[in-house]
């Protein structure tokens, strides 16, 4: 097979999501090396604090020189000393011919002086190949280098008519099997999963990734008071090591958080607005102190409309059965607005059949 | 071009198209002649009343005889004589070869009877070619010829999060341009649009077919008490004629319905529920009278409500704009359950972008 820029620029994508779930903060990056064509090596980056994918490339091509060859790369490579040395002086060193690079490094330390690096020395630089998509598998990273907050994704399994329960809280299950899976694909590609106090005490979930090969992301319940009963699944002793209860200042002073720290939960406290609901920007600075660079909000109305008001929703995954519910409860309904034009807009990015149910994917941007 | 049996009868189904908003409350039925795989006649019904699409074609073909030929139509040809002579009689008259047919007449007094004389006079017969999309074209009269009901379909125009207003009642506008002209093609297709009497008064809609060509449909809208202002667009002087107001039988006796009756209004009284509410299927059978087969139910909640409480609905275009709205108002909110079971299932049929907004298509069959 003769490899073009563009579909050597796919396969080092397929090889950066090889690191889902196990890079975080860092990017998911692949790479492969051409000459004449065809892929003489491939390196992608395997886990947090591990070599770089293009130090991997390298390694595995077993080679002093590459001359003539052409080095492809999903993110710009870095020009500064990190965990590991700058990749940019390890391609001009190897003597690589060019270099193809899908997006410039969002990070403001690096953004553009890997590329500078590079051609200063020579080496021909093509930058922005499958840009997009690119983008996309690092939009985590992204969001995070450059705001400091977490990427927030809402993931919405609803009625047609907006219910995402009935008014007494019945939701098992109101969407399809294979919504639910295409949920647990979603759990394994975060860093961490958050929930309302009111899921945790009706749907009594476990937040772990089944169904597939996958790892378990941090668990989050937001729980003001900490009123929660610790015999719920999440707190079970198999679990509560990876699970955080974010609670305002004041109920960490109580006997209960004493109990539940005795137990292994972690406390995260949340500053709490006037209305008397946790600050959500408040809880996403806390996350990233956390390491947490991507968060999947589950629900319940309660929190899916507090992240709504604080405009703090990037991605919204909506799986919608096919059925009527009618006096429900339904996703947003805490949102309030009171003109048409302070709804909250999104752009329609994707949208399958999943099962009888329909899968539509929303970005901010 | 040779003519299959399959790509003949979709000929057919393209012509019988040609009497959308023309030929209610008979089926839209087109026919194509068939001779060694060329089309050398065809036909359609172009009106209620009019020719049937089989005589049509033969007239066009203007032969004596048919020997050899196929006539490919996608209902069954009538057995009996209704406003013109059975159209079997007329195919075995002219000597045809063979018959394809699209769909057995759902019509209980010709049912399969058309299709047994054909194959009793020796003529080849072959049933049930493209028979779903023969189905689908002529579900408004299946509908009404076998339940002696209109057809009902609900349009539903909502943010993603199922409202389809804000709880001040703003609704202009949640769904794009192309939803809306989507709906303007819905319109042209049914015999009467009927909203209910909120809607009437925060929207104060025409209800006529706008953008495309196209007939305008009745317009009916529930009021109970006739409490709606005469003012209204639909009430005035250019489009009273087509309108109609379900109402009361009580209300019948006052003064306003005088005026309204005077004003060139037609009342139709339908009985009330309990709940004081307007009965659905007593107002079904009321549109029957008035010749009417297919409506289609734009809302709002309370009307939609209704419907799904009496289980009325056959059809549902969901029209769904990227937006959040929150504390709005849902579509289905006054539809009443205490279980998920008892919520209104419906099945998935089609599923499309329509600008930015998503266009899914239900059927409860």
């Amino acid at each position: 097979m003769f490899f073009t820029d563009k579909s050597a620029m796919k396969r080092a994508i397929e090889l950066a999501l090889r690191g889902t779930g196990k890079v975080s903060p860092n990017p998911r990056v692949g790479c492969v090396i051409l000459e004449n064509g065809q892929i003489i090596a491939e390196g992608w980056h395997e886990e947090f604090g591990g070599p770089h994918a293009e130090v991997m490339a390298i390694e595995n091509a077993a080679r002093d020189s590459f001359e003539g060859c052409t080095l492809v790369v999903n993110l710009e490579p870095c020009s500064h000393f990190g965990k590991t040395p700058p990749c940019a002086d390890l391609i001009i060193e190897k003597r690589f011919s060019k270099v193809i690079v899908g997006m410039i490094d969002p990070n403001p330390d690096v953004s553009g002086s890997g590329v500078q690096k590079l051609r200063d020395a020579g080496i021909e630089v093509e930058v922005g190949i499958l840009e997009e998509e690119c983008k996309w598998i690092n939009r985590f990273f992204s969001k995070h280098i450059t705001t400091g907050l977490p990427y927030v994704i809402a993931k919405v399994g609803q009625s047609l008519d907006g219910c995402i329960a009935t008014n007494r809280g019945e939701s098992k299950w109101i969407t399809s099997e294979e919504s639910r899976r295409k949920v647990h694909i979603l759990r394994n590609e975060v860093d961490a999963v958050a929930i309302g106090k009111k899921t945790a005490q009706l749907d009594n979930p476990l937040l772990t990734v089944r169904d597939i090969d996958g790892i378990n992301p941090k668990r989050i319940v937001f729980d003001t008071d900490l009123t929660l009963p610790l015999n719920l699944n999440l707190f079970q002793e198999d679990y509560r090591e990876n699970t955080y209860i974010c609670c305002s200042p004041n109920a960490l002073q109580t006997r209960k958080a004493e109990t539940l720290k005795l137990a292994g939960i972690k406390l995260v406290p949340v500053e709490v607005n006037d209305s008397g609901k946790l600050n959500i920007p408040s809880a996403l600075y806390a996350f990233t102190e956390l390491g947490i660079t991507s968060i999947l909000v589950e629900g319940g109305a309660e929190l899916l409309s507090n992240f709504a008001a604080s405009q703090m929703i990037d991605e919204l995954h909506l799986f919608i059965a096919p059925i009527i519910i009618g006096n429900g409860i339904h996703s947003f309904e805490k949102f309030k607005i009171n003109y048409l034009k302070e709804s909250l807009e999104f752009k329609l990015r994707a949208l399958t059949n999943c099962g009888q149910d329909i899968h539509a994917l929303f970005t901010v941007n």
